[in-house]
Order: structure tokens, then C-alpha cells, then sequence
């Protein structure tokens, strides 16, 4: 079969992680090998940047830069948060992507995001194929968060697990050096999946993590929450470390962070409103509870984007996804994701890839298997861990001068025409 | 002169750092190998665990665990925040290790710390003298906030300094990923001293850094803030960083914490504030002015026990000033802490050891030369940079098994007697 010939678009989308650019890096670097594809440009700020006409010309690139993107974090050439409509209900954005399309040639669509960034992906390829233009659209994945179907696990997910984990263990250690009582709650990244905070326990499995960890895959219940604490805290003589999910939530569905404004009303002899995240209010209820200091801890942007931290295995299977989905274009494939599949080879962990319908993926959110969270809903069972470790394995770090990170700086020169 | 024989005690207090393993790993092992002194004891919880009774034998340990202490953050001996009276209103406690001190035939104590520990440590020394107990004292320095004088930096600032930089330089990424404005305010610790915060100036230098940076040294005014907030965020399109000490101060002399909530009502047990919330205020600040979102991140504990991402300059040094330190009691040397000078071969940084009176240091606060602050008050110079760059130099990380760090597993076996 004759491969398509035309220029290769790129685009990141959605929240960064410390190795999104590794994907970028991965698509970039094949696709400027490939002879069918005399151009290949990076979109600034995703798919706004296309509407924008604003992109950059990545063959200009310094190729010891790109290869820096590998260790990067964050997306080098900008994200958005920009939802399309269906085409049925206003075809704008898509007449105009397929004008653009038309006036640079571009014949391969490439978008890296999470599940919406994969319906965005969807809905393009069956626009254009209306359209009659002919464009080869391939999904590249990317979440902190794991929650991507059909994949075994999510780029960017192994090393932010591996930070969390890391920084959870250093923590542990950090909290319970005084004498005195200590309550420390972490509170991680995730919303309705509790992949990240689940890492947590791989602290916890080295004897170096939370008594307790909340996830929003369990209903969470103040009453049984405070006993179980108040067990865990005099157990361990004074200590508690907890770990929760920014998303947990109530059986009524209510989210933990929104009984702040309650807290707040019931007793605070200064009348000042106790705002703040899920953490700070989950120790604010410790503190009451146990009657002493309890410090929360927010992971924050420290968790996406600690490139400092990585997870060879997941740098190097996000780079390899990426290489893999502009072979597979090139060859004809269109309208999937590059998925992960789980492989062994004389009992180790390889990983394994393979292509998904972007219509399997698109709006779909996987979370923890109910299997492996503990029947009192505050651990995770050995399965987890078992899952979990071969991904935080291999250290990745960029190359560092006078004792910093030398991260990749483009040089973004604009396409034009 | 013959060499004083007996025991020797190590005890840590204060707030831990990431290298201050490092301190107790130089001073145990080379305490170990002198014929002097037959046993190596470690208090538990600092001087709480000498008064009490409860220490280690450190000889009774798996010298690879201590090599591994090296790269353990926090206080594996545990830490202690407590105030010794004056001797002369209240010897009770002087009394009490005294009798310690006899029973076990303690002949050298060394305390690990920042000013309030060289001041413990000073007390006591005059008091064992005063009572013709002949004890050899020294200090051993720590502290993240580098405020302590007469030495040119302090165990635990480089590897603190290092962490807060990479994370500020990761943060920086990621706070700009998106095509609407963005203003991020990081909160680093340091009451009175603005040595970490400054470290944030090291991200600046490359590039991925605060637009603008505010230290306890200088007065803050709110009205002078917003207009250079304002300026910067206008000036990069948008997109503006912001680091500030939790200390910082009006004119008045009150904690900008203190602007939005009751935060600072706690105090320890050495009166210092308990400061904390200061970035949150400082984002509401901006997201009034600005009228856009406005994030903060606290470092939090965990700038103080990135393990993962020490200096190797910082620990390699930490170690040797507690090997020193053992020498130099062993020679008789006493009443003196350990120091560093700085000392350059063939243009190079190299540290240089020396020693210090205990009451030259002891309850004094070094804080940035006003020459290194930039006029508007709002940066570093290069000066800065220059003294900073060194302690930051070299890569030191636990040893990592599956993935995660091995940290340090002593027995803490009991000492009796």
C-alpha cells in the first residue's frame, strides 16, 4: 500500500506530567525520519494553536534539544483546556481545523492527551472523513491520573507514582522525629480515579507510608474514618499518617473538600472561614478528633511535573509509544491510541503495546479494580503493589549543570505559508 | 596529652533536615574507631532522651545501615524541641545529666543543631565545668535556614537549596503550560532568614524561575507588591511567579500571615511563631488584584527531606564535619562547633573545616548581606548566585531498590547499665 504523503501535526493537551514531552519527543524525532512526511510541526497550546494557525516548525529544532524533551516536564509546546463541540451542533472549530489542514497539507493528525483529548482525536478523523479529506489520526496517551481504558496503564502515571511514593517515604520519616503526638495528612492528585494516591501504599509496603489511605473509589464516612484514625493513632503512639484523594467523596456524593465551609461554621472562635483543599480539611477533622497539631501536605504541581524523579520505565515506554504511533500511521493505521499492554519474559515485567479504537477510549474512565482496595476501603491489597512496581522502575533525570536540571529550550519557530 | 577516655554521646534536635544523618553517620562511625572511647551512645529525641534515659548503642548496629544513614532524611535517632532553663534560675535538668553523664562515664557530648542547640549545648558545657565533671562538648551544625553565623553556610542548606531550585524550575514549567494567565506564589520555609527562598533565584538564573522574590530581610509592603506584581504579570504576557519566605514581615514588624487568618496564634516551645499559610495569603492577594486564578504551593516538609535530590557537596561535607568534630574532641578540643570557611584551589570551591566558640555562635541569626538583595528588593544579585552555585554542586541519592529508596533501618538497641 502507498503511504499517505503529507505534513504531521502535533499537540498537547490537557494537564502536563514529567513526561508528556517524552511522548512529543518520541512522535517529533520519527516523524521528521520519515520520507512521507516532509513537515512536521508541533502545535502551540494543542488544538487552539491549529484553530490559531499558530505552530511551530520542529524540523528547525536543535535535534540535542529534542532529545532533552525526553526529561523535560510539562508541555513544551503548551496545553489547553478547549472542548469541541459536536460537529452536528456547530461545525466552526472543524471547518476551520480542515481549512487549515488543507493549507499546510497536513495528512497526520497526532494528539496527546487524556480521555477528552482522545474524543477530541475521534471527533477530527470522523469530520474529516466526511469531508472526503483524506488524514490519518492517531491518539497518544497521557494522565498522571491512570485512568485511560484499554491500556494496562497510562504514560506519566509511573513516575508521578514514583514521586509520590518517594516523597511519601521521606516524608514518613520527616513527620515523626519529635517526641510528641504527630498527625500528618498527604493529599494527592486525583479526582474520581485513586490510581496516584494508591502509590502511597508502595511507601507504605517498604514500611515507610500511611496508616490509612482514602480513595474516591470508596464513599468516605467521617464516623468511621475518625475510629479507624484514632485506632491507627494510638497504636502507633502518637503518630498518624493519612493519605487522601483531592475527589474523595461522601456515600451522598458530596465532596470531602466542601465539608470546609461546615468545619468552619461549627467552631472557629475567630469567625474566619477555614478554606482549603481535601487535606487541610481532613486535618482539621484530625485535629479535633485527636486533640493535636495535624500538618497537611499538598503534593500539588510537584507531583506531575518532579522530572527530577522519573521513572525510566515510563520514560522509556511514553518515548517508545510515541515513535510507535507515527510507524503505525505511516503504515496506514488511523482513528486508534497507542495502548500498553502487560508482558512477561522469563517472569520480568516487559511492556508490550498495541492499538485501541479511539472510540473504545474516548469518555471512558478506568479506576482502581474494587479487588484491590482492602475490605475495610483504607489500603490496597498486594495486587496493587505488584502492579504498581514494575512502572516506578529505572531512575530517569535530566542531564544536570551546576547542580540543576539542563531542561530543553525550542527555539518555536512559527510556521507559515 | 593523654586523651580523655570514656563515653560518648550523640543526640539531634531541632528540625530535621535531609543530610542531618549525614552529621550523626560522620560522628558515629568515627567515634567507633577511637580506642578512647569505648562506647558510642545516640539519644533518643535528643537531649529529652538523656535526661530520660533512653539512648542506643550505636556500636550495636550493621555498619552498612550507618553508611545508609548518609542518605536517610530526617533524625533517625528521633529529634527534640526543648528549652533548657538558665542554671542558675533552674538546674534541675543540669543536675539530672549530670547524673546521666556519670552513671554511663559519658565523657563527650556532641549535639547536632541549629542555634538553639549550640546554646543547649554551651549551657550545659558551662555547667559540667562549674560542677568539675571534665566533658568534652561540640557542636555539630544544622539547618536548613543557613542562619547560623560564623561558618560560611550550614549542614542541610545545599541539599535543601537544591531541591527548593529543581522544584521551582519544575513548577515554573508547569505553571505556563496554558494559554491564560497563570500566577503561582511558592512558599518556602524561613522565619528570619531568607537563604532558601533565595534559593528559588538559583531557578531564576536558569531561566525557570520567580519573577519575583520576597525574604524576611526586607520589609514587606503590600502596596509595592501589587504594583510590581501587576508590572511582571503584564510584562509576560499573563503569566507571573512569585516566592516568598513564610516569615516575611511589614514594616509593623507583623507576619503577612497573619494579613488573612489567625494562623500564627501557636507558638513553640522556643516562642518562635508557627508560621505557615503565608503563600496562600499572598495568592489572595493576587487573585483580588489580578482578577485571575492565583495558586499557591507550600514546599513544605518536604524541602526539608528530598532525600532523593541532595547535594553531594552537601552531604559529603556534612559527614566530614562530623568526622571532624570527633577529632578534634579527641585532640581535646571542646566548647566548639564545627564550621565551614570557604576555600577555592586553582579557582575551584573547595570547603575549608575550622572551628567555632559555642557562645560565638550560640543564639545569633546570619541573615543576607543587604548588598546581596537586589534595590527594589525583589531578587538576588549574582553575588548570590555565586555563593550559592558550589553548595548545590554533585548528585547524592539512596541507594534505590525497586524503584524507591532504602533508606536507613537501625535496631535501636537500648543502652543499660
Amino acid at each position: 500500500m502507498a503511504k499517505l504523503v503529507g505534513n504531521l501535526i502535533f499537540g498537547q493537551s490537557g494537564g502536563p506530567t514529567s513526561v508528556i514531552n517524552a511522548s512529543a519527543a518520541g512522535v517529533i524525532t520519527e516523524a521528521l525520519k520519515m520520507d512521507c512526511i516532509p513537515k512536521v510541526y508541533g502545535a502551540a497550546n494543542g488544538i487552539r494553536g491549529i484553530l490559531d494557525e499558530k505552530f511551530y516548525d520542529m524540523g528547525a529544532e536543535d535535534p540535542a534539544e529534542l532529545e532533552l524533551l525526553k526529561t523535560t516536564p510539562s508541555s513544551a509546546l503548551g496545553s489547553v483546556r478547549y472542548k469541541l463541540a459536536a460537529a452536528e451542533k456547530d461545525p466552526t472549530d472543524y471547518r476551520r481545523l480542515l481549512e487549515v489542514f488543507r493549507k499546510y497539507d497536513i495528512r497526520y493528525f497526532f494528539y496527546n492527551g487524556g480521555n477528552d483529548s482522545m474524543d477530541t482525536c475521534n471527533k477530527i478523523s470522523k469530520f474529516m472523513q466526511q469531508s472526503g479529506y483524506e488524514c490519518i489520526v492517531m491518539g497518544v496517551p497521557k494522565t498522571i491520573d491512570n485512568d485511560l481504558s484499554s491500556t494496562d496503564h497510562c504514560p506519566g502515571y509511573g513516575s508521578a507514582a514514583k514521586y509520590v511514593a518517594t516523597a511519601t517515604m521521606e516524608v514518613f520519616l520527616d513527620a515523626r522525629v519529635y517526641d510528641t503526638p504527630m498527625v500528618c495528612v498527604l493529599e494527592v492528585m486525583g479526582r474520581n480515579a485513586g490510581w496516584l494516591t494508591a502509590a502511597t501504599a508502595l511507601a507504605a509496603y517498604k514500611g515507610f507510608g500511611p496508616d490509612l489511605i482514602y480513595l474516591p473509589e470508596v464513599a468516605f464516612d467521617k464516623d468511621a474514618f475518625l475510629i479507624a484514625a484514632k485506632k491507627a493513632f494510638a497504636e502507633n503512639n502518637g503518630k498518624l499518617m493519612v493519605a487522601v484523594s483531592e475527589g474523595i467523596k461522601d456515600k451522598t456524593g458530596r465532596y470531602i473538600s466542601e465539608y470546609g465551609s461546615d468545619l468552619a461554621s461549627e467552631k472557629d472562635s475567630f469567625g474566619h472561614a477555614q478554606l482549603g483543599g481535601t487535606g487541610s480539611v481532613v486535618a482539621d477533622m484530625l485535629k479535633k478528633e485527636l486533640k493535636c497539631k495535624a500538618r497537611a501536605i499538598e503534593f500539588s504541581l510537584l507531583q506531575r511535573c518532579a522530572a527530577h524523579c522519573g521513572s525510566k520505565t515510563d520514560v522509556d515506554e511514553t518515548f517508545t509509544a510515541g515513535q510507535k504511533a507515527v510507524q503505525y500511521a505511516v503504515e496506514g493505521v488511523t482513528d486508534h491510541m497507542v495502548a500498553y499492554e502487560r508482558t512477561f519474559v522469563s517472569g520480568k515485567y516487559v511492556t508490550g503495546y498495541k492499538l485501541v479504537n479511539l472510540s473504545e477510549v474516548a469518555n471512558t474512565e478506568k479506576t482502581i479494580p474494587a479487588a484491590w482496595i482492602t475490605p475495610e476501603g483504607t489500603g490496597l491489597t498486594k495486587d496493587f503493589i505488584d502492579y504498581a512496581l514494575p512502572l516506578i522502575e529505572g531512575e530517569s533525570r535530566p542531564p544536570i549543570v551546576d547542580g540543576l536540571p539542563r531542561f530543553a529550550k525550542l527555539k518555536k519557530v512559527l510556521a507559515t505559508k
